[in-house]
């Protein structure tokens, strides 16, 4: 079996000294105006093998989100296959996907997902129940990143209810990332959790409740989150296990055909600024 | 603005005089042995014609789940996309695929879904809040279907936790059905719930909480639910307002080249013993 997805993530974030994952979520009406008039599958592989090429150094790994590529049709999937084959075969790629279904719709998922597409991980959604992700779990090398808190503003609506169990009581978030940390005893290595960057507070609860797993934190970039606030709750003791998701805020660092090198500025000021924080 | 998914599907239930929706989850290793070594594209496209065509008129909607398609990458995805244009016009199609992400990402998913490749609903999940579900609502004419108490034997995991705000305690997927009958005062007509067949007691509480929402009820089949306790706790006050969706149980009735009139058979058998109930 291949080394599993956290210990490939860590060797590359080692390597490259960055916590940073950059999500790859193509907007067409952000490309630089020189892409006009190109078929949209190859202004999406243009546009990705760019970013892809700049920043390839900097990263620990790279995140396409599936909705992006849905919007185009059959050229955009087209378009994601192509984009995770350019991805070197050392850098993790996770396809942020947040699938969540019963077990025999998991495992062909994960027959799609995994073996037909290539990906090293997948975004996952806890609420059908731990079954709903053994199909993915069995892989054993691959990582199975269940959404928590997320980093949207309408995220308290469900996760942040409270739920009491005898004279325990917790949010739904906190028992996510308890039942999550359990899970692993059973699945090593297989597990991690989305937590926003827009709600540092909750990360640190989550990172006090689930030490060991790997943590993806979207929401530093286009989404405002709090980045000084949250590398701090949210590294592990050895100052990693946390992968720093920014998306906009690389990838459109610039509109204008000087993108690329403004995505890897921008890609160098992320890692340096979680690197200092990790540092302090 | 086209008419509302719940309208379409009520009409074409009362056109059927049929409450069933078949699921059409392409399995290779359970398609007649005379389809091997066709192409998968056509396998899949050959098998689902013959059952659409089988069955067009004893159904009220049809629902293939994204992940069956998924599973061949893209061969696949261009026979899901063959499929819903093999389907009347006049009957809703479904596509299960679970989706729940930031609003931004949503309206990227809504714009493949709904606008490229014509679906009429989806199937969502409501971990990440009202703000997540928005983009598809705003649609208006689509229908958004939410899982709310899911037929795998794990849905309790969260599904079944007790959730205590003030002095009022309900579960999970309780407070799911009551927050989506509210969600749907400002959508009328958007949203509609999942509940399995394979939990007729909890399916009769969240009719309770939500009188007014439609009903995809998956499991009667292979998944063994029971139907008849599942279909009189679910339909509504004007006898309807219910999917009974099976997959499996019509789709491989047989393994022969007879198959499409076995599921034609499947699907009436089904179809008369719900109106059994509904007429007792």
């Amino acid at each position: 079996m291949a080394k599993a997805f956290h210990e490939r993530v860590d060797a590359a974030a080692v390597r490259a000294d960055s916590l940073v994952c950059v999500g790859l979520d193509p907007d067409l009406s952000k490309f630089p105006a020189s892409f006009q008039g190109m078929p949209v599958r190859k202004q999406i592989e243009a546009f990705n093998g760019a970013i892809i090429e700049a920043t390839r150094d900097l990263v620990c790994a790279y995140k396409p989100n599936l909705g992006f590529y849905a919007a185009h049709g059959l050229d955009g999937l087209q378009a994601l296959i192509a984009t995770r084959e350019m991805i070197p075969s050392d850098i993790p790629v996770i396809l942020d996907c947040k699938v969540g279904d019963i077990g025999s719709t998991a495992t062909a998922y994960a027959k799609g997902y995994f073996d037909a597409w290539g990906f090293d991980a997948i975004t996952a959604n806890p609420y059908m129940g731990e079954d709903s992700l053994a199909p993915f779990l069995a892989y054993g090398d691959k990582g199975v990143i269940i959404i928590c808190k997320t980093s949207n503003a309408g995220s308290g609506d469900l996760q942040d209810l409270t739920v009491t169990s005898g004279d325990r009581s917790a949010t739904l978030f906190e028992t996510v990332a308890s039942r999550c940390a359990g899970w692993n005893e059973s699945h090593p290595a297989g597990i991690g959790l989305v937590v926003g960057a827009t709600y540092p507070e909750q990360l640190a609860t989550v990172r006090a409740l689930a030490p060991n797993l790997p943590i993806l934190l979207p929401g530093v970039g286009a989404q405002a989150g709090e980045l000084e606030a949250s590398v701090r709750a949210g590294i592990d003791t050895n100052g990693r296990g946390l992968l720093v998701s920014s998306s906009r805020g690389i990838t459109y660092a610039s509109r204008g055909d000087d993108f690329a090198e403004a995505a890897r500025n921008a890609a160098m000021q992320l890692r340096d600024a979680v690197n200092g924080v990790r540092v302090a």
